[in-house]
């Protein structure tokens, strides 16, 4: 593994509610000196995504209303761990959430980053299974819709306009070589 | 599909070189107004991630700093599309600084969110096939190393702790549909 370069100085440039961003000014290890900008984490504890399996092959997803793209997009259901909060519960409350479901099984499958050039988000993906209807309130300001799939369809999925995001898709691949091929 | 959401105010809440904070104050369909952060997409063009295929199996990968990060990440290649680019010509010339190759087949594949609730970003996806070597010098502050790896052992890239970036593990696994099993 190359060394990593060296942060010579990191510069908050500017922060709101959500977001931090930083100059970092690296120096390579070849010597060349350059600067970068980059968002820092969302939060202290990070976030989750689960997929939620109610059987062997059904999984849910939800259609919620994504500000980013300002159009709605189908997901799985995902969230932030909370303070005091550890993964698995983190997950469990976002299933029982969003789609109404809790799981007697959790299991943390992956990490994931998004673009980890410039983005220092990382997001843990949990596997649900034996799910049993347990429904919490969430904060969404709407009602989400909750969309049963396959994984024997997810070609059909992938190919859906509305179903893009790169996390999701990643993780219901590597589920699905999991729960199916055992790997 | 739900009705959208009326974004009745837009405002930029911070500008640096790469990043664009906004706020949205939003109406629900049902009456509920809330505000939300985003950030803007990095480009007008966009931006290209490509999976360069050397033969039916063996695909290419390039092992890069990650400043979001501070690590050494392995992902498939990507990058801006320039002003007066078509995404293909983006694709084949990102192709060629950071692997050394060219495509005589280029097909658009896909096209990817990375978190849409908060994040503006498209990636477009881009299958590259029929390679032929073509070094072009790109930008980066120190050569990047390319690493060869095989569709039939993609169980093993994802358990790697330097390969978690969701763009490229969806990108992958959708490649591998398309190649293997004509989806």
């Amino acid at each position: 593994m190359p060394k990593k370069p060296e942060i010579l100085k990191a510069t908050t440039l500017a922060q709101t509610r959500l977001f931090h961003i930083e100059a970092l000014d690296l120096e390579f290890s070849n010597g060349v000196r350059t600067q970068y900008e980059r968002l820092k984490g969302r939060s202290e504890g990070g976030a989750v995504l689960v997929v939620p399996m109610l059987d062997e092959d059904t999984f849910f997803l939800i259609r919620e209303y994504s500000a980013g793209v300002h159009r709605y997009e189908l997901t799985l259901p995902k969230g932030r761990v909370e303070a005091g909060e550890d993964l698995l519960e983190a997950a469990n409350r976002e299933l029982m959430e969003e789609i109404g479901y809790g799981a007697r099984q959790l299991e943390h499958m992956t990490a994931f980053t998004l673009a980890p050039g410039y983005l220092g988000h990382t997001t843990q993906v949990v596997l649900a299974q034996e799910l049993y209807e347990q429904k919490l309130e969430g904060d969404e300001p709407e009602e989400l819709e909750v969309v049963p799939w396959r994984l024997s369809e997810l070609h059909k999925l992938v190919a859906c306009e509305d179903c893009t995001e790169a996390r999701s898709i990643a993780a219901l691949f590597m589920a699905r070589e999991r729960i199916m091929h055992g790997l």
